[in-house]
């Protein structure tokens, strides 16, 4: 259906995006073909596909029809309406739903990544896209973890937050430190990742466990004391001399890399 | 020295910083204290540093004198000459200097990494920290690699690209296969990087050799089929199904994990 208006009240789902990210209306926003298919093939309930004819018409054709009202628009009415030039010309909108419980997010599953105070929107999207890689079942949030489904974050993992199941995990010391009990008692082996050199070699760390919870702190600060020593095991990548940690999500995947590789051994 | 006019002369070094990397003015431009020191201490000239009275002075009391001109600004005033707030208050410009040659560049070193067409300046700058921080030895840049000493890659890299060497690799189809030649004249076992799930685990590509070319391609269309057919082995990181590519500093340093790895071993 062709809206002219860029006023249409039915275009109110994807108003403004470059002055906000549209979470304070509870709305997850997906751009382009790839992020748009995997929101309508995800738990969050599509309200609206706005595109061009063509990007509409290629969306159907790839994907099928999307069970949702599409809404047809040109470049100088999109333009217009989400505040800046969208090249690609496709953009959905979906409401937010009830994030897991921890235990719902880790009751299938063997590897999970716990995150404590990682609280930049494009590392968190860094860190989905590499698990869903890498086969990691589960994304477990801590305190000040940013969240996943602000749009820049959606984006840069290329949807991969709308897939990957996760959970908040924070509220405090005691809800935490219940949270790892939760862990360890469903017989994950916690390791803590840190560029500290008394830490023992990654692959040592993770060989010959069934089932593995990952534990990233935010770069720079990385992880707590408090929280590594809740953990069984502190793990290093091992690094040159006179360099610098690395970015977190580069950390996560090499060690999302050496658990799957523990795994491919046998 | 203070300088309290923004249209002094010797501050043109940093001038419009918001318009230009200054690329074209033949300099290098570095940005906060870990960045300066690094450019300070690396084979680029530095022509002056300019920065607020109390980072001048945390540079001196943590790096030592920097041997060139050190000029005082106020904040206002930074920020009118590079045309943006400059919050960390310290920025020094460096003249570029000729590249390495590839034989320069690789004379001692026993891991190396090949790009091809890795265009983005942000994907060079992590590339080159990643690769600093596991001990690689030099960045052979093929055709449509990014400019490593544009002032975005300078920053990304957290100033790596003024420590580790590098050579430009390209001038078309018949230098390119020379380089290789070269690499694998000097010992150097080739190893493409790709999704390819008909190509080795990058562990067992890997394994057992005392010299290491890695080549990787840009994000979106990988190496070309010319690049790969010309390494000795195609090595693939395991991924999930439905899942994409990483992102190419990623997987590089993925790569160098496992290299590094492989060696730790013995």
């Amino acid at each position: 259906m062709l809206i002219a208006d860029p006023h249409d009240p039915r275009l109110d789902d994807i108003r403004d995006l470059n002055k906000s990210d549209k979470s304070g209306e509870g709305l997850v926003i997906a751009e382009g073909h790839l992020v748009v298919s995997r929101l309508v093939s995800s738990r969050f309930p599509v309200r609206c596909i706005v595109g061009f004819a063509n990007a509409l018409k290629h969306y159907v054709e790839t994907y099928g029809e999307p069970g949702c009202p599409m809404y047809e628009v040109d470049r100088a009415t999109l333009a217009e309406v989400v505040g800046f030039d969208m090249h690609r010309g496709l953009v959905a909108a979906a409401d937010r739903v009830a994030p897991l419980e921890v235990s719902e997010a880790i009751s299938d599953a063997k590897t999970v990544v716990v995150l404590e105070g990682v609280g930049d929107h494009e590392n968190i999207g860094s860190l989905f896209r590499n698990a869903a890689g890498m086969d990691v079942d589960a994304v477990l949030l801590g305190a000040g973890a940013a969240d996943p489904l602000y749009r820049r974050s959606v984006r840069v993992s290329m949807g991969h937050v709308l897939r990957l199941p996760f959970a908040r995990f924070d509220g405090g010391f005691t809800t935490w430190q219940r949270n790892l009990d939760l862990l360890a008692d469903a017989g994950f082996h916690l390791v803590s990742l840190t560029p500290d050199n008394e830490a023992v070699h990654l692959a040592e760390a993770l060989a010959g466990h069934d089932k593995v919870a990952l534990m990233v702190g935010a770069e720079g600060p990385g992880l707590t004391e408090h929280a590594m020593r809740a953990t069984h095991v502190r793990a290093r990548i091992p690094m040159a001399e006179g360099t610098d940690s690395f970015n977190v999500a580069t950390a996560a995947a090499i060690a999302f890399y050496e658990r799957q590789r523990s795994l491919y051994q046998g």
